[in-house]
């Protein structure tokens, strides 16, 4: 049977992508391989639109976040993060692991933070040094509106804006030096069509005088080390030198499709996942939804093992489960990466397979057309 | 030209190990990866010869460096360290970064640490928490006794024994339980013939309580997060799926070959190395030489741009240059992970090329005499 991955990461990794990266290893002080580091360097700019550094960790994108907290803040600095799911809890988690004073801000899953709730929360703590936010939070399929909060913490405040962009870049319209953000983490297995294993970080120039002065230990995390050896074409410790040139391989596939051209495809295949699901009665999760991934409430009725044990089982379709509280809730449907209309058409197909194999009504292939009237319309 | 490469890591990686990680991507939720990751942690038992738990984290060696020395211990606690070489040395600047209490041995480059030297400072220092050294120092190409070291410490002290196995694992002798040892780290771009992106780490029971009793703040390092993920054969944050499948491959090369087998090649790779090189008029770095990478003095009034320009344009080699003061003076060819006796012949040939062709006089022939010799002896 085809096995097919639909989950918000690992994503689905092109057949170019893996080939590249199965040809013979080069050491990464080779000149062929700093060639290939200087132009992974270049693009990564093109992808966070910035003019500013993006470097590149031999980590996942945990790794990069723990990087961003331990480089450019000093223990004891308050930042504020926001709890609407695993991800944001995440920058909580790693705030009061590393600088010991964090103002969490909660919101519900499924619900965006608004702009004036931080914009309060920074009224209320103005010696907040970073605002650590989640742009697209994997765990409820949820899109928060960095480009307002940015203007609201720049308005009003001289916190660092420090984003969690793993599943939001390469998806949602991102635009570090227009938007004023100062760190914007990625991972490699999401929007980048690639394994995990490699985490990018954008810094602006406000980011490089935080990290000059922070006062946290770190060491293999350093951002510091990292700018510098970025400079050079370099890394500060060997890199995962295969994951590097997979990456430039999947940066150039980005670059000729153009960036605002995957921003829209991933705009229209989440609008065209969440028609086919509504058609088939499935309640949407979230009310600010993501484009890289759309989390669905299951039907009434449908026990979760059953209905994924014949969509993966029979189906060959694996989705992401619930998290938390939400296992056997609802499930997620990815679309970030390497996708296209055709896969919507599919995926939304094997559902309908899927609950007519476990007994429960609708109408048969109203959500595939559906699908087909979201992209024809 | 044909590309070979002589390095100590990145090292070759076999067509076999390439071509699986080329497969398509699997989720690592998925029953099918999970069987893998618990395959790859019963194998790397194997090859530490322990039947304690072996970890796998997504980064260079150098962050399994970091996650032994923040998980392990806490703010304060003395560690002793080595200095005689590049990676002694951050052993060094890791203790100094996190529990910032470092008594740090030096010894001359190319010379191995004695167990009497570890003896007197752990006398000197009873209050010793973490005795950390290199097994294989690549720096240098030199080897220390680990086994006596060990030895020494656990009759003399309750400090913990944490090793740099980076370069050493799959090409020494490495006895974890039998030894002794609390930690041993490796890297996947070593002799274990992968590309580099992922550390792993061997730990004691006693290297366990430590990790509970720990109070450096860590995170993507957490030792502790990574036993507890280890116990349900998963890990705390997403892996590096592509190349966890790559080491189960290279894992099976492993355990087919044997890794008494594995040792005593690398042993007479090493040296065959040495003696071609002596033949060759070139004097050897260390004097106590490393199975791994054979660091010799690049010969009177040969200069390395010229010598290195020839070898790597002309005949397609790449070798490892000197660090540090040793820049220019030295270079390093290794011997560790997919090599075999022809491709020592092979090396030694290459050499005889290059300094033929840089003018450099030397008996024609000398040097692969030596190492057929070698090997037939």
């Amino acid at each position: 049977m085809k096995k097919r991955l639909f989950t918000p990461g690992p994503t689905p990794v092109p057949e170019n992508v893996m080939l590249r990266m199965a040809a013979p290893i080069i050491h990464h002080r080779n000149p062929e391989f700093v060639e290939i580091l200087s132009r992974v360097h270049a693009d990564l700019k093109y992808l966070f639109q910035t003019e500013q550094p993006v470097v590149v960790l031999s980590s996942s994108g945990t790794g990069g976040m723990e990087a961003t907290v331990t480089s450019l803040f000093s223990p004891g600095d308050k930042l504020i993060t926001v709890n609407g799911g695993k991800f944001g809890e995440r920058w909580g988690q790693l705030a009061k692991t590393f600088t010991g004073n964090c103002v969490e801000l909660t919101v519900e899953w499924g619900t965006a933070v608004q702009p004036e709730q931080i914009l309060e929360a920074l009224k209320n703590n103005p010696d907040t040094k970073g605002v650590l936010i989640t742009h697209s939070e994997t765990s409820t399929g949820t899109a928060t509106d960095i480009k307002a909060i940015a203007q609201i913490v720049r308005e009003n405040s001289d916190a660092l804006i420090c984003v969690d962009g793993i599943t939001a870049v390469g998806a949602h319209e991102v635009r570090f030096d227009e938007w004023g953000l100062d760190a914007c983490v990625t991972g490699s297995q999401k929007g980048l069509m690639m394994p995990p294993g490699l985490a990018m970080i954008a810094l602006s120039e406000r980011a490089a005088k935080a990290i000059e002065a922070s006062k946290t230990p770190n060491y293999y995390f350093s951002l510091k080390k990292a700018l510098k050896s970025h400079a050079k074409d370099d890394t500060p410790y060997t890199p995962a030198v295969s994951l590097v040139i997979g990456l430039d391989e999947s940066l150039q596939m980005i670059k000729a499709e153009g960036i605002e051209n995957v921003w829209k495809r991933h705009e229209r295949l989440a609008n065209a996942c969440r028609e086919g699901c509504a058609a088939l009665g499935m309640k949407l999760f979230s009310n600010s939804p993501s484009f890289a991934v759309t989390p669905v409430w299951l039907p009434e009725g449908v026990d979760w093992k059953t209905f994924n044990k014949a969509l993966k089982s029979d189906n060959g379709i694996t989705v992401a489960a619930g998290q938390d509280e939400y296992k056997g809730k609802i499930f997620r449907i990815s679309h970030l990466g390497f996708y296209d209309e055709l896969d919507m058409l599919l995926v939304i197909g094997a559902l309908e397979f899927t609950l007519k194999q476990i007994g429960h009504p609708f109408e048969y292939g109203s959500g595939v057309s559906a699908v087909q009237k979201a992209f024809l319309s």
